[in-house]
């Protein structure tokens, strides 16, 4: 097939290629009538501009990246229906870009954004990553980025984040009052925020019960699924066992299933389990497992709207505010038979 | 931060525009001082080139889209990861784009590819999608184009699917073999060949076992969640209701357990459950889900080295033919308590 070029316009309705051009920008310039005759003939022909071409001269390409650590995750599935959910009314296409963990896949993809790929940026950071200027350097070359989830603290842009801290306080109070005398915690990672509100909110509510803190239960889990298997395993191993696991990382809480029914280590007679999970299945698992739910739908909204509101700005500058969205604890028979 | 462009490397290093963009490209033209002073200062001052002139100039992004209807399906985000495993190794981009299962999306998105946004395409189609056109105009531009999963049958081009017809049929079997004498079949489309294969499978288990095929109860699915749920609410409250169910999609596994508690129909005393899944959870659910488990990573894998080929003929031009990947049947509680 023939490409359809402005030059073919051009030829076939006898004007030059700059009114072709101004035409199906609706320029001022153009008369209605002249308009119309391009817009019809470059309709049947089925003419398609070039991306590339459109892309230079408007500076604007109507699509948003949400970048992301990975998408076999319950949470992210949800939270990308949220912002599809508020792209598609502001007509804009959403890529989604995944990073597996990576830092130095986070930093490429950052640094190819640079040059105009997208209008802007929805990011939740990997579990690696501890240095932010590539991220930095983003929003200062004037692309709106908004962190969701996993966020950088100390960054001056819009952050949605849900109230970590609480949820992870309740979840171990909850778990002392099922009875659990040694609670372990599987982190995503030492450097993320998000893993250090929740770490702080599990000592918190063990400290406010008088309880003592015991580093090596607090286990450091891996971006391989392998890994994280074996860690749990050693864990659950141990003559002084715990009695109760918060998994922070939906994935987790099958790795712990599967290591208990190894283990021959009933749930929750030996060992209760609560999960910070989106599963839709989380109700049906046996037992049913008890979750800390985050609204992962809204937060994708919330963190989409920001950044349209910021797209919508003549300088596309990004405001620093923090929206933190309530999660909730679902009790079911991984902590309490009911 | 002023933008370095290569109109301000070449003031910087007193050369002429052309000699940057052709030393920036490595071209055969420029001596290999030049080009060490030029990369050197461009580095210096990072220089990002513009993806847009970029894109125009080279006529390739590096970039491939992998079109699915969602992501909050584990077949697909492992799907995902076979494909990206491939793509790193390529030094492409992958760009995940969903169509939610709407054809007027699809159709949006593949009308967007055909001015270079991306130099080759993924695709699995909605459930909707009945006509193809939009899918083969791509092609007939010289877009690669690989169908994984759900594909068009009577399209030119790689097809990538695994046994459907026999997974359906062996599964179909299997409930009769438990004792199934009513095995409804809970399909996600009229139109998929997917589903018609599917569908074919299980009337020819019924047929070899001398079984007749009751039209009404095989239940097309919708996209919408809730509805489903009712849709397998109605079934299950029939006087006559099944004794067994085929889930061709794997979310339906959890709506059937939801209705099955909700109703009092034990699994599997009085409802057995088959679902195609790929499900990490599904050993740990409450029973144990029976699956079709698809070899959704090689599959992955197989499409993207298929397109990966194409990329690398001088015409793009994409090779008809089909590659069919075995699925394995899981036998768990579901379906027969051990």
């Amino acid at each position: 097939m023939e490409k359809v070029t402005i030059k073919k316009l051009a030829e076939e309705l006898n004007l030059s290629a700059s009114t072709i051009s101004r035409a199906l920008q609706d320029s001022y310039q153009i008369g209605s009538q002249t308009k119309q005759r391009v817009l019809e003939r470059a309709a049947q022909l089925n003419y398609v501009p070039n991306y590339h071409a459109s892309g230079l001269r408007k500076k604007v390409s109507k699509t948003i990246a949400v970048v992301i650590p990975e998408v076999a995750d319950s949470f992210f599935a949800q939270a990308i229906n949220g912002i599809e959910a508020v792209a598609q009314d502001s007509g804009f296409h959403v890529l989604i870009y995944l990073t597996h963990e990576s830092s130095a896949k986070e930093q490429a993809i950052l640094k190819e954004f640079q040059n105009g790929r997208v209008d802007g940026v929805l990011l939740s950071i990997t579990a690696e990553t501890t240095h932010y200027n590539y991220i930095q350097e983003l929003i200062t070359r004037g692309i709106p980025l908004v962190l969701f989830d996993r966020v950088c603290e100390d960054m001056l842009t819009t952050k949605i984040t849900t109230n970590d801290f609480e949820s992870s306080y309740l979840a171990t109070k909850h778990l002392m009052d099922c009875g659990c005398h040694s609670i372990a915690l599987l982190s995503a990672s030492n450097s993320l925020a998000i893993s250090k509100n929740r770490l702080a909110g599990y000592k918190q509510a063990l400290t406010d019960r008088g309880r003592h803190f015991k580093e090596n239960i607090v286990v450091e889990c891996s971006k391989i699924e392998g890994k994280n298997y074996l860690l749990i395993k050693e864990l659950l191993s141990r003559p002084d066992r715990p009695d109760g696991i918060m998994a922070t990382v939906e994935k987790q809480a099958t790795s712990i299933y599967q290591v208990c029914r190894e283990l021959n280590l009933p749930i929750p007679e030996k060992v209760k389990v609560v999960g910070f999970s989106n599963l839709q299945s989380a109700a049906y698992l046996n037992p049913a497992l008890t979750t800390i739910t985050q609204p992962a739908f809204a937060m994708g909204k919330a963190a989409a709207t920001s950044l349209f509101k910021a797209l919508k700005r003549t300088n596309g500058s990004i405001v620093a505010e923090s929206q933190v969205l309530s999660s909730v604890l679902h009790v079911r028979d991984s902590t309490c038979r009911l």
